[in-house]
C-alpha cells in the first residue's frame, strides 16, 4: 500500500521552532529589513516581482506565456514569490524591456533577443536568422548545444540573466498585395520586415519598411506598403489581415523557429533562494515547450478559417526567389560575423550546430515526415 | 532599484506560529500520522515517494529523465518532496512498471504506454504508432488537442494519474544483415520489432520476433534475426550494434516521435498538496523537452562515429516498402478502432489532428526545411 506519512514530525518541528527563532532574532518583529539573514529565513522570504513584457497584456501565445510563468512560479513556491505581470506601454514601453530589466527597474522582461540588434547583435542568433534553425533545433542547441551558455555570457555585461521562454514555430512570410512569380516582382517591393529578413529583402532589390504594428493594417489598405510579414495563422487571423491583403506567402524563411526570451536583473536573480531559481528555470522550460504546443494546435484550424471562409489565396515563393534569399542571408550573417567578435563566437556554434542537426534531420523526422506524406 | 524586501514579517510570523501550534497539537510530538491534517500542515509534510522505471539505472535519454523529474522535484519543493528512482529489475521487472503504480505498491512509474498494450491497448498512442505524429506534433495533440483528456480517461480505470515525460525523436528503422532492395527482401525475414510496427512487418510477409534487450547482440551475429530495431544513433553506438550488423536502415515509419510516460497512483496523486502536484507536472514538462533535446543533441555526433569511424552503411528504405508499410499500418490502426472502443476514440482524435497537424506542417516547417536544404 502507498505510505506517504508524515515522517520525522520532531526534527520537523525543531527546524520550524529554530525558524520562528531565527526570525524573532534577526527582525525582531520591527517590520524592517534586515541584511545578514541566513539561509533558513531566506528560503521563507517572499518575493513579489514585477514583468515587463514587449506584448499586449494577453496577447494570444506571444503575451501569455509570462502570464503562465508568473502562474506557474506561485503555484510551485506555494505562494512564496508572485510576478505581477505588465503589458507593452503600461510601464515601459515595448522596446523598452531591457533595459528596464538592465537597469533593475523591473526585475523581470518577457520579450524577443533580435529586438536588441542595436545594442547586442548577437542576440539576434537566440531568436532567429534567416534559414536558421528550426523551434526543434533551436531547443537542442540552446539547451544542449552550448548556446545557453554563450547567451548568458554575452547578455552579462548587461546585468542581464536570460532564460530561453516560448517559441512560435515557423512563421509566414506574410500577407501580400502583389503576386510574387518571380525574383523580378521583389524588386521595388514595399514590405515590413524587420531585423535581418529586410536587410536581405533590400539586398535583393525589395524595400524594408518599419512600421508599428498599429499602422500596418492601414497602410496595407491603402498601398503605403505592399506587404507585411506578422506571425502565422493563429495571430493573423485575430489581426484580420485577410481583410486587407490577397495572397498569404509561405514558407517563413526569414523566421523558421524563433524562440523569446525571460529575462531577469542578475543582482535579482543572485538574490534568490536556490528553489526558486529552479522553479523559475523549470517553468520557463515548460512553457517554452507550450507556446510551440499552442501555436501548432490552432494554427491549422485558423488556416483552415482564412482559406475556406476568407477565401484567403495561399501561396508558396517560387524556387528562385527562395535561393536568392538563401544566397543573400548566409552571405549577410558570415558578414555580420566579420564585424563583430561576439556574433563570430555564436556564429561559429550556431553553424556547426546547424550543420550537424540538419544532416541528422535528413534521415529521421524529415526522411519520416516525407515517408508519412507521399 | 530593485526592491523585494522581506514583507510583512509579522503576519510570517504568525502563520508560522500558527503553524508550529497546529503541529504540536495534530501530531503530539509522538512520531505518529495523524488523519485530518489541516491544509497548512499538509502543505508542509513531507513525502518520500519511490519511482521504478522499465529502463535500467541511468540508461542514457530514456532512463535519465525520471532521475532529473526526481532532482527537479526536490530542489523546487525545498526537499519536501524525494523522490527514489530505481532501475528495471530492481524492485519489478521492467514490464511491471504500469501493475506496480496501478497496485499502488510504488507511488510512481517511468515508462512507455505501448509496453500495455495488451492491457490498454489505447495506450499505443500515447506513445507512437507507425506513420503517426512526430515529437512536436504529439506534444501538440496530447496538451492541446484534446490528447491528454482521453488518456487519464483510459488510465483512470487503472488507478493511475499519467503525465507525459519525455521523447526520443523519430527513431531508426534499425540494423539489418540483409540488404532490402525491394518487398521481395520483406519475405522472411526475421526481426525483432515489438508493437503495432510487428504487426505491419508480419502482414508484409516478414517475422516478427520477440528478444529481450540483452539476447539482441548474440542474435544479431550468430544469425538467428536477420535485424533489430532499437532507439537511434546515441543509444545504438553505445550498444555497439555495428559489431554485429551491417547496415543502418532509415526512415523509422514505426516510431516517429515516442512520448514517454510518468506513472502515479491515482490516490497517491490525490492526496499530494496542490504546489506539490504543479511541481510533478511542470518538472515533467521540461523533462519532456530536455530529452528530445538531449537526443536531437547527441544522435548526430554518434551517426558520425559510426559511419566515419566504424564504417557503418546508412540506408534508406526503398519507396516500394515504405509505401506497402504505410498502407498496412493504416489498415492495421483501422481494424483494431473496430475492436476497441477506446481505441475507437482516441484513434478519432488522434487522426483528426495528425490531419491537421500535417497539413499545416507542410506549408511551414516541412516547406522552411526543404527550402534550406535545397
Amino acid at each position: 500500500m502507498v505510505s506517504y506519512g508524515l515522517r520525522k514530525p520532531r526534527k520537523n518541528l525543531m527546524r520550524n521552532l529554530t525558524y520562528i527563532l531565527t526570525l524573532i532574532v534577526l527582525v525582531g518583529c520591527s517590520g524592517e529589513q534586515s541584511t545578514g539573514l541566513d539561509e533558513d529565513v531566506l528560503k521563507e522570504k517572499k518575493y513579489n516581482w514585477r514583468l515587463v513584457t514587449s506584448w499586449p497584456k494577453n496577447y494570444p501565445g506571444l503575451g501569455m506565456a509570462p502570464e503562465r510563468i508568473a502562474d506557474l512560479v506561485e503555484e510551485m513556491s506555494n505562494g512564496q514569490m508572485t510576478i505581477t505581470v505588465y503589458g507593452a506601454e503600461e510601464q515601459v514601453p515595448a522596446f523598452g524591456v531591457f533595459d528596464a530589466v538592465s537597469s533593475g527597474s523591473h526585475q523581470m522582461g518577457h520579450s524577443g533577443g533580435y529586438f536588441w540588434k542595436g545594442k547586442v547583435p548577437a542576440a539576434q542568433f537566440f531568436t532567429s536568422v534567416p534559414f536558421g534553425l528550426t523551434a526543434d533545433e533551436i531547443n537542442a542547441w540552446v539547451y544542449r548545444g552550448g548556446g545557453l551558455e554563450l547567451w548568458r555570457e554575452i547578455y552579462q555585461p548587461f546585468n542581464i540573466y536570460p532564460i530561453p521562454a516560448g517559441n512560435t514555430g515557423t512563421q509566414m512570410f506574410g500577407w501580400f498585395n502583389k503576386e510574387i512569380n518571380s525574383l523580378a516582382d521583389i524588386k521595388g517591393l514595399k514590405m515590413r520586415i524587420p531585423g535581418i529578413g529586410g536587410e536581405v529583402l533590400k539586398e535583393a532589390g525589395g524595400i524594408p519598411v518599419t512600421l508599428p504594428g498599429g499602422e500596418l493594417f492601414t497602410a496595407l489598405q491603402t498601398g503605403v506598403i505592399d506587404a507585411t510579414e506578422w506571425v502565422g495563422p493563429y495571430n493573423d487571423l485575430t489581426f484580420g489581415f485577410h481583410q486587407a491583403a490577397k495572397y498569404y506567402y509561405y514558407p517563413g524563411w526569414h523566421e523558421p523557429g524563433p524562440m523569446l526570451e525571460l529575462l531577469i536583473n542578475l543582482d535579482a536573480w543572485n538574490s534568490l533562494p536556490k528553489h526558486l531559481q529552479v522553479i523559475i528555470e523549470t517553468a520557463s522550460k515548460a512553457v517554452n515547450q507550450d507556446m510551440l504546443d499552442e501555436y501548432l494546435a490552432r494554427n491549422n484550424q485558423a488556416l483552415t478559417e482564412l482559406v475556406d471562409v476568407h477565401g484567403v489565396e495561399l501561396r508558396r515563393l517560387p524556387d528562385d526567389v527562395i535561393e536568392e534569399f538563401r544566397l543573400i542571408s548566409n552571405k549577410i550573417l558570415d558578414d555580420l560575423a566579420k564585424d563583430d567578435e561576439n556574433i563570430a563566437k555564436v556564429y561559429e556554434s550556431y553553424k556547426n550546430f546547424k550543420k550537424d542537426v540538419s544532416e541528422y534531420h535528413k534521415i529521421s523526422e524529415d526522411a519520416f515526415v516525407e515517408a508519412r506524406n507521399k
